[in-house]
């Protein structure tokens, strides 16, 4: 593949930063990779296992002659790091992010590029439970979405380069505007993910049901909730906080429903509980065809003695 | 493995039942497998795939002369099934079932067990989100637990048979009462379920974001809730027709917490989404740790072109 870029400069090194800098380089899209992360303690990590050509530890020095910057921090820390490498920024560079929500970030970043810089927000929606800079893999973003919201007055090249970049990491890469891209994933992701939290804080806090017994026969379904209620804390207090809107409207119209179907029981309407079950296997289908989940059993889970 | 029943029927050919047969082969557990359905159709195709020794037309008629019949139906045909084959059951005989809720199979179908046959209700824990004679594998018991719970008055050795038989299919087997079973099961797999078709509906319901948009960007955390919200409609309205107020009670706390963190989103409590969401990782920790769940990201799905 072509090299994109001379210098991609990664601030933050976490699960998406660190599984970017081994897909760039499996695909040689980068002349050289520059990472920085807040915490000595991470940048030490990835200094170890070589996960960047260099590790620098200021983030004015990361960006420092980057053709491509990538914050990939939570969305919290995006207004003050905007702040910081305003001033260090390449003229022609390309500034993009990898933040869940995109209006809050906008809102933060895009003040403090300079004229002549290019900005290019972007979410990659691909991750895992896990997170720091040991959790990154080159196939993290083959065949997920990728989704950019450059704004109107943005040239065309650099939106180019940077679909190019994504397309070499596995990508399939769309662009929307800000504002359907925060209620989009305020029903595929931020939610989803709320839910999932609440429910398993729920079994934690339960006196007349033990932890053990939730743990031991989580098997029944709860555990499918687990996985995207493990993930990074920090990241989703910051999506919540800054999705507000969206979020709070379709958890309304959750409740909604639930208390619908909760009803439903209540009376006994065996009927309208069929048809809205029914009704929900067709997205799955949907979900399976599309090529964005298997349909092994049980998602292909490997069966595993204690 | 020693055969443990010389003549096991199973009624109903689903998932479950047919997981059974092959498990139950594999394991030489059985001396005869007789099957029934109610559908022609179900019947058929088990004809056609071996799945059982014998496979008749009528439950009696199955039932005849078996010292195991493993009641595999929904949970709201249980009392006519019950009925009917009461009269045919063979004294010493042990009748159990694996439907997901117990106090209301022990209601329906106790009253029909003859003297001197020994009704010992049971609880799988193990699924996938495919349904039919087709969908059963001989590794779906392996490793999951297998709940029985047997009234006070149950004699021991038919007991420790069936509880053989079920560790004989690879299961963890512990007993339990009626109504804890019921509970520990609203809140592991029932009050779940709920979420997820909920969700899923209310993704399906939007008009602002269209199905395909929920399809493509599914892999942002809906997709995990798509799974179980794929199971079979006509059991999973049974369940909660059949287990209200356990459901209704964990309905209850799920939507006092999920109000709790709306408004921690509405006021920005940054602390309190924090603090909630460090704590629900723990319970993924326990859960990996018991052998319940694997820790490959994202359950180890494989990764597919479209």
């Amino acid at each position: 593949m072509t090299q994109l870029y001379d210098r991609v400069a990664l601030i933050g090194l976490g699960l998406i930063a660190s599984s970017m800098a081994h897909a760039m380089r499996r695909g040689g899209l980068a002349g050289e990779i520059v990472g920085t992360a807040r915490s000595a303690e991470t940048r030490e990590i990835a200094r170890e296992i070589g996960l960047c050509d260099r590790v620098v530890d200021t983030a004015a020095e990361a960006v420092a002659d980057a053709d491509l910057v990538v914050l990939a921090i939570p969305v919290g820390a995006m207004e003050d790091m905007a702040r910081e490498i305003g001033p260090h920024l390449k003229p022609g560079a390309t500034v993009t992010d990898v933040g869940s929500v995109k209006r809050a970030v906008v809102d933060a970043v895009a003040p403090h590029v300079p004229e002549g810089v290019h900005f290019i927000p972007g979410h990659p929606l691909a991750g895992t439970e896990h997170s720091g800079p040991r959790s990154g893999f080159a196939e993290l973003f083959e065949n997920r979405f990728t989704i950019l919201v450059p704004d109107g007055n943005t040239a065309m090249e650099p939106i180019e380069r940077l679909t190019a970049l994504w397309q070499g990491m596995g990508a399939l890469v769309e662009t929307m505007d800000v504002e359907h891209h925060d209620l989009v994933l305020a029903v595929t992701s931020h939610t989803p993910h709320l839910i999932a939290y609440t429910m398993v804080g729920v079994a934690d806090d339960l006196r007349r049901v033990t932890d053990s017994e939730v743990i031991k026969y989580s098997a029944a379904g709860f555990r499918d909730f687990t996985r995207i209620a493990a993930s990074d804390p920090t990241m989703w207090r910051d999506v919540f906080l800054n999705n507000k809107e969206a979020t709070l409207e379709i958890l309304g119209r959750f409740t909604e429903e639930l208390f619908a179907l909760q009803r439903a029981i209540r009376t006994g309407d065996g009927e309208q509980l069929f048809d809205y079950f029914t009704r929900t296997r067709a997205i799955r289908r949907g979900i399976v065809e599309a090529g964005q989940d298997t349909d092994v059993p049980n998602f292909g889970r490997p069966v595993k003695k204690p």
